[in-house]
């Protein structure tokens, strides 16, 4: 146990999520986590502040990656398109780990305290953004509006994304729900009602 | 004390908001809220689950309102438009407690606990939404993304609404959003950029 391990993060996650399959989040502790990785709980805590934690180590990341890939758009680039571009820009980080999004996605969904700390780190994503956004000159309410509506299309891209049998990435899907969003607002007559065409 | 009196729920609410401005939120208790509103605590606890309730206990009459609403519209009503218009058709309510609203946000932007519960309860408004999309046959992925993006509209028209020194309605406030939002996605090159339009 005490010597060192490689990967230690990586694997604590990975124990973490077979865990939760297996055995329920609630039923599984840090020391159990600690435990399957090979680790001590004293390693775990090195990483990791609680339990909760360990699917959510990957937010602050993105959300510098997002905020930062608005910041450098280049200039004269519209808000909304500078936001669509750097959410498909983290779509490399999404597909190294499909398998471990795909399964995070179904514990968030199955247990409100992980849904609510997923709903707070989209808050904070979309105002990181919304502040990217007024560093390039948007004003403040368009830049939220522009912000909130980055994290729809992102809620929806990544829904896509997680059902693609084809496997195609995020900025695919990113791609897709904008231009879904640009017919939404461009008022036509209830083009989804009765349709036959997948928005998979 | 014993003594039945009219209207306890707007009382306690009023009493807890007064109280929150005056000692803060975290130094009022639920019996000094009562005390104030000339009620028992065993009346508050007939009306809301805890201290924080109190600030929240407008959101399911809300939640039910603007679904209602979506539900509702007349055949052929385009996804966003119905959503639109059922947010625009709440603005009675609000405009019946602006002074209510305006303190409440600014308790809600001070305390991480209660901008948890609101974004809980958004989250909430938007799978509302997007079920009576579904039930007017708007696919889901497609009645996920109009009701994330009517969420989008209704925070953005919120904030300009508390913010307009005319006061002009929340029904006005939701159009122009959605006048922006339309500009947004139309993809013109950064509109907001240096520009003196005012958003408010």
């Amino acid at each position: 146990m005490a010597r060192w391990k490689p990967n230690a993060r990586e694997r604590l996650e990975q124990a973490a999520l077979a865990l939760f399959s297996e055995r329920g989040y609630a039923r599984t502790t840090v020391g159990d986590i600690a435990s399957r990785a090979g680790l001590t709980e004293r390693t775990f805590f090195r990483y990791f502040t609680d339990k909760r934690e360990v699917l959510f180590s990957g937010s602050p990341v993105l959300e510098k990656l997002i905020a930062d890939g608005v910041a450098d758009a280049p200039p004269g680039t519209a808000p909304l398109e500078a936001v669509t571009a750097a959410l498909g820009a983290t779509a490399p980080m999404f597909e190294a780990r499909r398998s471990f999004a795909k399964k995070r996605r179904l514990l968030i969904a199955a247990h409100a305290e992980l849904g609510e700390r997923e709903l707070i780190k989209l808050a904070s994503l979309a105002a990181a953004v919304a502040k990217s956004l007024e560093g390039r000159g948007v004003a403040g309410p368009a830049a939220s509006l522009v912000a909130e509506t980055g994290i729809a299309i992102f809620k929806s891209a990544f829904e896509r994304w997680v059902a693609d049998d084809e496997q195609r990435d995020l900025a695919h899907h990113v791609r897709a729900s904008t231009r879904d969003l640009e017919r939404i607002t461009a008022r036509r007559r209830s083009p989804w009602t009765k349709s036959r065409r997948s928005y998979a």
